[in-house]
């Protein structure tokens, strides 16, 4: 049986993580390979509804330290449920973010730090990392571009431009701090590309 | 202005918290002092959706990681939303079951410990604890007489009578521990005398 392996996608909105989650799942898919496709927040009965608590109402309706563990709870009931199973039985799970998102999201402020999302994912999912994580970049003005032609924004992306640049600084320190772990994917180039550089990233399992 | 202080009630299901409450409410009102009362999970607008997503569905509907994750994400919006803002302007909280509650059910099964919990407790509500809490105890026959009179109970209480008796030595095994914040009330008792029993435990403040 082929290993099971969990390969997360990270960056900011309309860096294309779920164009490419679809593409990395075809392609790994024809080899034989069972592929799981999933997301953040969500991607099991309960964490969508813990997703709609999140998603929904105004910017200030939970203060951080609630919305980190309603984060981390949707994510342990997803890693429970869906991610784990899925491991055991030697499927690839594809990730659209997972506790990364959390750290660049949260672990910044609020009074919240990086260690505490890390303490609140060490109880809730017993610290489960992905073996491979890929982070999207794209400049500034691309980000604006998608983001625009797919029609706006949800609750976590409509945040003004300073903050995505903050985060985008995040993603890239937590790459470069874990680099057997981190790859980061320039995702301005056509995504043809950037499947191809991600599928090199996996070369070693496929 | 009065200092504000912080009060819980814990204990099984069916040892008259909620009847407590009202009554030390009633008591500690007539004395000039502002009482917000309030129970867990639950006792703002934000802990209260969460709370039904807790209480809804069936027994296995979370595992208990992310059971511990939701009923602390209501703590820390219960805390930040009404407690804090409470205290802060002198009055008195009256809460039925806080962080002691998710110690005794969720902090010795599914893999959670004490510490965990409290770790928990940490990072969404900075470790609040109360000023004093007391620990309600009724004899298993009186508190089945109690639940089957009010016509049985919630998701949180249908369990079996040894999980009840695991549950009770939980509790005590807490107050002993720390018996400076806890104070032991016999509540097999008439109501009137537990309400002046606990009065007396709250002497000093009054």
């Amino acid at each position: 049986m082929t290993r099971g392996r969990f390969v997360t996608l990270e960056g900011g909105e309309g860096v294309g993580k779920s164009t490419q989650i679809r593409a990395l799942a075809a392609a790994i898919e024809v080899r034989g390979i069972e592929v799981v496709a999933t997301r953040e927040p969500g991607g099991s009965t309960g964490a969508e509804a813990i997703r709609t608590l999140l998603m929904e109402g105004s910017d200030d309706r939970w203060d951080a330290r609630s919305e980190a563990l309603l984060f981390a709870a949707a994510r342990a009931d997803h890693v429970a449920r869906t991610i784990r199973p899925a491991l055991a039985r030697g499927a690839w799970v594809l990730c659209d973010r997972f506790v990364d998102s959390s750290r660049a999201y949260q672990g910044g402020g609020g009074g919240l730090t990086d260690a505490d999302i890390l303490t609140l994912h060490g109880v809730g999912s017993e610290g489960l990392l992905p073996n491979r994580t890929f982070l999207l970049t794209v400049s500034p003005a691309e980000a604006a571009r998608r983001l625009a032609a797919r029609g706006g924004s949800d609750r976590m992306g409509s945040k003004p431009a300073d903050y995505q640049a903050r985060l985008a600084a995040r993603f890239i320190e937590m790459a470069r701090a874990e680099p057997d772990r981190w790859q980061i994917v320039d995702a301005d180039a056509p995504a043809e590309q950037v499947t191809a550089a991600i599928l090199e990233g996996l070369a070693e399992w496929l």
